[in-house]
């Protein structure tokens, strides 16, 4: 019986995180030029496709087998048994679950690299940036992990998957460029479809509660309400937050900032919603509300092209949520009370996993990048992706005047 | 074991219900010109980041804390406990479903005051309606409330969450005024994205069944199934009935009122859906078919521009849902036998709620009027608001001739 | 206790199988040209009004009723009781369940007859389509159904729902014929929205879940995660194949492929998701890729105008995996080592689905057709049927360089 309540929970929890998949889609489909659409979204597809295979055949193993050391895992390859003793649902389930954050860490990539990257080459990072998540993931939530045995707490994945997803997404835009004339002055890159990003950011908010609330891997978890209250007021408030700052400081109610103000907030308390008291949970969101505006100028400073803010979303405020479960952790941390140590041992982890992200990342571009295949030509940059890679237009909308004076005099409403 | 049960049943409802807000947002997005497409969205914005903050700190407590003399709650302020008896889940998972609720009642006041409403008023606004919503709340649902001591009947909320809103709606658009050119011929307001618009209403009723069936709070109700029939099949019987309705009203199948009238439907099987028989519930949906399109009339009649139907699909079907309980409800409907009680008191709860909105609204309209703040200028209406507030535009389609005609002679599809 | 946790997992699977439909609507919007993108939503939602009501008043009992020497059911029409014996949840909530089925099956016909059907004679259709689906499925899954009996083997309809569906399909684009110019050189036809396309799909897929693994109607079945699993892996690996088998064919990662190549691997992993094992469902999912883009090219070949392949995604896909529960099955497959009797079955099964489908449909389009009431005039397909049907165009996008003309020079962002 309670095995098949954890099944509806975590199956249905882990549809919603799957679901998130469109979301990234469609966020990143609006966020670009409109010549580049369709194939950010053919890679957030790859991500789905290339990414869940080979989380079956040896992620799920490296991530959740028996420990080789706190490194990586030794079992469970090519979803064979974990062997790790037993699990609140069945390891199909279990590995479902898992796949799609899995495969949501590598998207995060995906929008720093759009408008410029290759589409093979981008299916060999797939398979690069899920085999490395598998291992940091290992150090953080698999059995006997070294992060783990020192303490670290990082209950859905701040560190584990927006850490290491937004460093990642750092090194990957260093090592490819920027586009052409990002940083020239007159130019203008134009978000191609606001409301398709807004849709995309209601969806992966909605995934989120599978996300967050998921991860207890039990309905029998006393603190679900705990981690729904704090996943919804967290992003409400850097939502609001990132919008009032940006008016401060930009002179507009800005609609990106709305939507990075929003998932901001949902990466900060994903490491912390379990842990917080709600008060916290809204106090993070204001500060992520913060950090994402201010460190979307970093990235204009650092003169990285991160076309959709991949790592002010993802990779400042994954730390951010990491280091702040050491500051306002009910047990452990530091302002109730409890001492810097969990703080200590969090700042240690979220570096960990970042550096690692970042330095696989920066490697596996590299090669591509010697190897002559990471980049798309400047002929094919300028036409843009969608025509030069895919052969499609994204939209073809010839415009209702010209469908207007197409309109022949014997045309009507149909009576029948 | 129960509880657990029903914390999965209530926390992925809740998620529904959240989820519907993406489908306001779309929704209301595509009803508008695109000039403002992007500042609805961004209303919708606030209703979620704004509404579910007061929600948490004030809301809740007055909707469902101890009641003073039946008219508001006094306790659960601040997410303290309510102190009201036991509840079928934990109180922060029932606060985070009843919060999605509160954020849809102001939600669809969004849509009436579109194309003119200043960004900043409209924050004040969510904060005032929160508050109203959670007062007339209490009356119907919390524990004492004067309304349920009369016995009224309002399942899902016909009354209490779409009346409020539409009859709030109503006032919001009489003291807005209408769009400038609004009721002068010659000048059309052309819906932006229908396909958008679509979407929306998909997910408002996919997010639908999380409202009316996790309105039972338990997974155990006996009446589950009824509920779902009794919702699916009342909008599509309004949905169908519209659509025919406008044809032989206006000479096309009216993708609009296809929209409107699905919305009208399921307003208006809210309050009935777990008390009447499921024949019942598709003559409702037939009546609300019909009144969705005779009252989108009756608004022209009366000089008010409500841009996306807020009124007829919320206000009057609200109405009709509510009244509707009165005459079908299984035990004590007037047409099951058992006299005009059961009606009065639901003409009497919904002019109560419907009377309150319209009250409360209209007087925190006319004091943002009064100010000076409530309306943009003429300038900024003409340009429209994405523009004006937000510094951005819904869409940079240059379209597909201006990408064909920039293909240089050495693009093709790359081949590695 | 069972009872409400089955009804927790059938109902929210219910409402993620309603759901596609609204996948189903985008999807096809995003694939015809914009003249045609609202007319497609509106027999989509047509698909849901109708045959939600037919499939309540008829084609439940016609399904699952008692049944009359095993070709059609004779108990539960109009919602009453089925006498079949106990089901694991409620009859209206298996009700729910099954007409999102139904409403599926007839919706892979709008996209065939999309861009020249009239919305009258479709909604005849509809009815017509209910009524065989409903008769055909009591051959699979009713009490006593003839091909149950014969031991057929289909767990969530790869046969009953799609191949019906999509042999249906190719039944309706025969008798309609193709769109005006469609074999003619030089003539094309653009997807309006290839994002709004991959919207849908991505919903199709989240919704999939709540499709295979709610087929269980037990949140107790043990083979949940092998349902979840199967389905991601051979929905993962027939997107990347149609993708690369399109890369090798036609000179581009071709993102219809990417769309159609996924759902055609749902497709196919839907009759055994339960039955075979994961390595069968990843080898599936690669058939079904290659498939997909070789069916495509044979309706080229047979002269037959299907606008968003609804015949290479549901018609040869479902026969695909209808045939491979014969071949891979743990228990009856022939590369099991289990003899050929049960692919022969299964062949059986596909092949009466698939004739019954085309069948009833020819016949039904022909009438239609007979009638002079099928498909619009040569003005109207000319216009487009968004104007000519509906009164309405799907986008009004004046374009960013006419909202920045109209700028004021008074306008700026607003301050307060």
């Amino acid at each position: 019986m309670a095995l098949a309540v954890n099944t509806v929970w975590v199956v249905l929890a882990g549809a919603l995180v799957f679901f998130m998949e469109g979301g990234f889609a469609l966020l990143e489909a609006g966020l670009v030029q409109t010549k580049n659409a369709l194939s950010i979204v053919m890679k957030v597809m790859a991500d789905v496709t290339v990414g869940s295979i080979v989380y079956a055949l040896l992620g799920f193993g490296l991530m959740f087998g028996l420990s080789r050391a706190g490194l990586f895992g030794t079992t469970g390859y090519f979803l064979g048994p974990l062997r790790t003793g037993p699990l609140t649902v069945s390891e199909p389930v279990f590995w479902f679950f898992e796949m799609a954050f899995a495969v949501a860490a590598v998207s995060i990539v995906s929008g720093a690299v759009s408008e410029r990257m290759r589409f093979p080459a981008y299916l060999l990072y797939v398979v690069v940036g899920i085999l490395a998540y598998s291992v940091s993931g290992h150090w953080v939530w698999g059995p006997g992990g070294w992060l783990a045995g020192l303490g670290m707490r990082d209950f859905a994945g701040s560190a584990v998957v927006h850490a290491f997803g937004g460093f990642s997404a750092l090194a990957a835009a260093a090592v490819l460029g920027a586009r052409l004339g990002r940083f020239e002055p007159g130019t203008e890159f134009l978000p191609s479809n606001l409301p398709l990003a807004f849709t995309g950011t209601f969806i992966l908010w909605f995934g989120w509660f599978g996300f967050n609330a998921g991860s207890t891997l039990s309905a029998f978890a006393p603190d679900i309400g705990q981690i729904v209250a704090n996943t919804m007021l967290s992003a409400a408030a850097a939502g609001l937050v990132a919008v009032l700052w940006s008016r401060w400081r930009f002179d507009a109610y800005d609609p990106t900032m709305a939507i990075n103000g929003v998932l901001a907030g949902l990466v900060a308390i994903t490491a912390g919603c379990a842990y917080v008291p709600v008060w916290a949970g809204g106090l993070i969101g204001v500060a992520a509300g913060v950090l994402v505006v201010e460190s979307t100028g970093w990235l204009e400073a650092w003169g990285i092209d991160d076309p959709v803010g991949a790592f002010p979303v993802h990779g400042a405020n994954g730390l951010l949520g990491t280091v702040a479960v050491g500051l306002f952790a009910t047990q452990g941390g530091l302002f109730m009370g409890d001492g810097p140590h969990l703080l200590g041992v969090q700042l240690l982890g979220a570096a960990a996993v970042a550096v690692w992200g970042f330095g696989v990342t920066y490697v596996a571009f590299a090669v591509l990048r010697a190897l002559g295949i990471l980049r798309v030509s400047a002929d094919e940059e300028r036409v843009g992706l969608d025509w030069a890679l895919h052969g499609r237009h994204a939209y073809h909308h010839p415009g209702p005047a010209a469908a207007e004076r197409a309109r022949p005099a014997s045309a009507g409403h149909t009576l029948v």
